[in-house]
């Protein structure tokens, strides 16, 4: 693997189709991505040099750009491109890239939403973890708000957006009550996700994950996917929070985590250690990702710092 | 008035404590304020060099910092001083200020809400109208969305906050319609606001604006006062989508446009123009702020280019 450019190591960003490092990445102040929160974004995770479901991302991206009637201003092949650029030039081999669409603005003095240019930047940072490794270890505390996900009527889950002031609020309130993330619920008293995962339950031998109202998560897609190979029983479907709260079992899923397991929801230990289906879940993540499942090598030739390297 | 600095005649921008053309204007691509709308704003008009309802711009933003545990890294002296010097040195008369505090961001690798260190910015471009005048005079079209306002119950509408993709879905269904703008409703079928206003509906003798779901706008509140002061009975309550569709009279409230009539709901034409009530409104707000009506002069001497000239 070629050495990270100079001014890399942090990280990188594409901003008018040029990499810069992350510490300069800026938007401008008045694009609506910003000022109307109006932006769709996609979080591709790399592990040891392997991005994952790299399709399914560009394939969710463009949905989330069709319900936005954006217009990308680069085609798919050159956002895979500008990904793998953006790695290659960090230098990372365990990386967190996020794309976005923002719908740009309109010549000032105009508020005709058909007049935006959108605008496409990424950056690309260490990899995330949503708990660190430590935290994993003895399971999460999880606190359930009481406050309310904004509901799909209101804006489409299946859009990867960034409205989460309710995620921030709750997580302030997790933070109250001893806990380090929080779920949040729908108006009928059933859970959907928190800030950056979904969520899974085991009550005896079923294992239950929400089926409205939350993103349609990747690392959920995979973990579905992991169930059927291994034999493990899985149902989409309502999910109260007594249900959760009676668990045998809980865990998220996140591209910044993969699978981890919960030990406490608010005042309840769920268990004295994560449990056997979570732990099996979360091994058989890491090794299959580990041997390249829905994997793609990250191309670090495509690092313009090692091509001249080599030329010279 | 003195002359705008070089390079500000199309706004200036408030960043770092330094102000610059707003052309220029950005925020750190990874501020939360943006990868989580974790930010709060104000927009304050000032028309003939007059700010309007500064004090109560200032109150609202400090509850909202309140509500959002943010901490402003400028004190409220210094933010009216912004203000002013943002107005001053673009040398506008008629101009709209946004000021915007972000939640700012952890170390990279950490998520803790916690670490962030917040941050203030500001922007003042030439006054916004939500219509332009010809538009005004006829009257808007609404449209009447099938998009629910983003809940109380998710995100407390009383902080001034940026999730928008309710109103920006809103406005493009609108545009389909044929109509300028949109207004979004509650779960339980009765209206909120739209894109930037809060709305009120004349029945007979009643002149109604909802209660609930809305922002407390501060042109809303001028017209509660206004109403007072005319005499003209108005109710705060709620107001269903068949009351506004059956209304004598329907106008918008907004700091980007003051009182603005609307003749059109959807297929229904709600007057042959724009209603008397609506007209002596929207002339009683125009003429008292043209009196200087919860106004405070815009310090032009401020402009710190201006007191070089006076100096040299």
């Amino acid at each position: 693997m070629p050495p990270a450019e100079a001014g890399f190591a942090d990280g990188t960003a594409w901003i008018d189709g040029r990499i810069v490092p992350v510490a300069e990445a800026t938007l401008p102040l008045l694009d609506w991505g910003f000022l109307r929160s109006d932006a769709c974004q996609e979080t591709i995770s790399a592990r040891a040099g392997m991005l994952f479901r790299l399709d399914d991302h560009l394939n969710r991206f463009e949905r989330s750009l069709a319900k936005l009637r954006m217009i990308a201003p680069l085609s798919r092949a050159e956002i895979r491109q500008a990904i793998h650029r953006l790695i290659a030039a960090a230098g990372f081999r365990d990386a967190y890239v996020q794309i976005i669409m923002t719908r740009g603005r309109p010549p000032i003095g105009s508020r005709d939403i058909r007049l935006c240019s959108n605008r496409f930047q990424a950056f690309c940072i260490p990899y995330v973890w949503i708990a660190p490794p430590a935290v994993q270890e003895r399971g999460l505390h999880l606190h359930v708000s009481r406050r309310l996900r904004v509901p799909p009527a209101s804006v489409d889950p299946m859009v990867k957006h960034y409205h989460w002031l309710d995620f921030e609020m709750a997580l302030m309130d997790a933070h109250d009550h001893g806990a380090e993330t929080a779920v949040v619920s729908d108006a009928e008293g059933n859970i959907t996700e928190g800030p950056g995962f979904n969520i899974f339950v085991r009550q005896g031998d079923r294992l239950l994950t929400p089926r409205h109202g939350m993103l349609d998560g990747m690392t959920r897609r995979s973990v579905l996917e992991l169930c059927a190979e291994l034999g493990i029983a899985v149902e989409e479907t309502e999910v109260t929070v007594d249900a959760l709260r009676a668990a045998d079992e809980v865990f998220l899923t996140s591209t910044a985590g993969g699978v981890m397991p919960v030990t406490r929801v608010d005042d309840i230990a769920i268990r004295n250690g994560p449990g056997a289906i979570t732990a099996r879940l979360r091994q058989a993540y890491w090794d299959r990702r580990g041997a390249g499942w829905h994997g793609e090598a990250v191309d670090y030739s495509s690092n313009p710092h090692a091509q001249q390297e080599q030329a010279s």
